[in-house]
């Protein structure tokens, strides 16, 4: 194994490759993905993995599922009555799911979590020899000022003092990481938001925390020890920061992507307005059918990207 | 729904009741519970889960189910062929379950996953006026200076820099929340390890990172830019501040707990020794068995109270 960009870098197919930036993968005779339980000593990567162009990522193991099974279906490749295999059925960490060149895989709830997961995939793209890979983040989130059920891409993910940075935390002292996505990509998931026309998409910067309720100014949970008052001026103050949605993966995956040369976008769907409150109380059916939206703009996303490869 | 201690606190039968410290809750009708898919407008949650004494929690719901399974083995409720439904069967988020006076409820991994999960709990105990709860977590570490296997139970967790405490970000301003945890608590798990006598348990403190690869100073992520020598220092200085093992939860549980009167331990396994290694490589049978350590601990803790209980 070897660190830096793969060996197509200097090899007539140029590919823009996964990076890994740790020269001790150089001395391992194999890398056990703990929490994927895959590893490079009993299983061949580049086989099962070096054709992935496409990596669509999101909290929920069951949200994953339903993306493989609908990107199955959009891209043609769809078999009656198939189970799609959870390639991490042996951990209930996170779930995995390859349907031709598109991997669908599951991060959790908030910044640690995803971190986790991103690190084990950044590596498992590096070990396969994958090439030109696009990763999107597909989530919930809730809105500022926006009607539910808006799409958000998100502009550049702002930490809770509407910075544009991350901070990692490395030997006990801070490190602070860009934010920076892939302004060009954003643009074209909202060509494709126009394209479809089933919904309104925006692109917008995202505020991603570390905690759902005193963190993001909720009134409802535990603990509060503010006013409504307090929460309207702060979220206010994020609108004019130009924060339309609030979640908590996209900083620490805004960094990591970059950090390791992958094309990189977060698309979140908002599920209430927090101006006008905090409780999800939408129907189950409502939710449902608002979380499907980021699935349905990926996805034609991707199948217009495939076409075009075709044809040239 | 009121603030503050539960009525109980007026009544003749006094006890410890779950504190929720948010005036907003009075003026809800209902509170929709959305990671656990519960509604205090659709569910008696005095009537569902006012007889709950014991919590444990857990990053794994597949851990946390085989728990459940192992208590109501404990405490003589198990039933032949019984399955115990999840009571949160209809989300992803986290996984529920219930068997006697105890509650087992997974948390995802990561400080901001169990966060979200304990704001849930802590009202759910509030809504069913609970009084007298235990909550433990019962986890996975990596160990420094101990044998894989170790049980460790937390004296106090410990942030990236050695310092007891766990800060939360409000409103944008970070406020600093102490790590305090049961010390009587702790004392009374570590006897039940001498009476079981079947592995090594210690006190000690622990350390909550927000990262399991750069964060825990680990040699094996997608991106690594110290020495192994930095390593090697980094941890000496957590084990001269008295860390024995490091996770990824403990110091929100402690804060939360103790903002909530929560009488709260964290006993978790390590699983290596990582002034050894990073990577986990021990058999899935070993690292299984050594999972199942807290549970087995915690397990004869809950049946020495209950016992405890009954006679007098």
């Amino acid at each position: 194994m070897a660190s830096g960009f793969a060996d197509e870098k200097n090899g007539k197919k140029c590919g823009r490759s996964p990076f890994v930036n740790n020269p001790h993968l150089d001395s391992m005779k194999e890398d056990i993905l703990y929490h994927f339980n895959l590893n490079t000593g009993t299983l061949n990567f580049p086989a099962k993995f070096g054709d992935v162009k496409f990596v669509c990522v999101g909290g929920s193991p069951w949200r994953m599922k339903s993306f493989a099974e609908y990107i199955a279906g959009e891209l043609g490749l769809a078999v009656p009555n198939a189970e799609y295999p959870n390639i991490c059925e042996s951990t209930d960490r996170y779930a995995m799911y390859k349907v031709g060149p598109v991997l669908s895989v599951s991060h959790g709830m908030g910044i640690p979590s995803i971190s986790i997961m991103l690190h084990e995939l950044i590596k498992l793209l590096y070990h396969a020899r994958c090439t030109d890979v696009t990763i999107v983040r597909l989530g919930t989130s809730g809105g500022i000022g926006l009607h539910p059920g808006t799409v958000v891409i998100t502009k550049q993910p702002m930490d809770a003092t509407f910075l544009p940075r991350f901070e990692q935390v490395i030997l006990g002292k801070s490190v602070v990481r860009s934010t920076e996505l892939d302004g060009d990509l954003a643009e074209e998931l909202l060509q494709c938001g126009k394209d479809l026309a089933e919904f309104d998409t925006v692109i917008a910067n995202t505020m991603c925390t570390l905690d759902f309720y005193e963190g993001q100014a909720r009134l409802d949970g535990a603990f509060c020890s503010y006013t409504e008052e307090d929460k309207q001026n702060y979220l206010a103050k994020a609108y004019a920061a130009g924060v339309r949605n609030i979640e908590m993966e996209s900083s620490v995956f805004a960094a990591m992507c970059k950090l390791s040369n992958l094309r990189a976008a977060v698309v979140c769907v908002t599920l209430l307005d927090r101006q006008k409150g905090d409780q999800l109380s939408s129907s189950h059916d409502v939710l449902h059918s608002y979380q499907q939206r980021p699935q349905i703009l990926v996805g034609h996303y991707i199948k217009k990207k495939l076409n075009a490869s075709k044809k040239s």
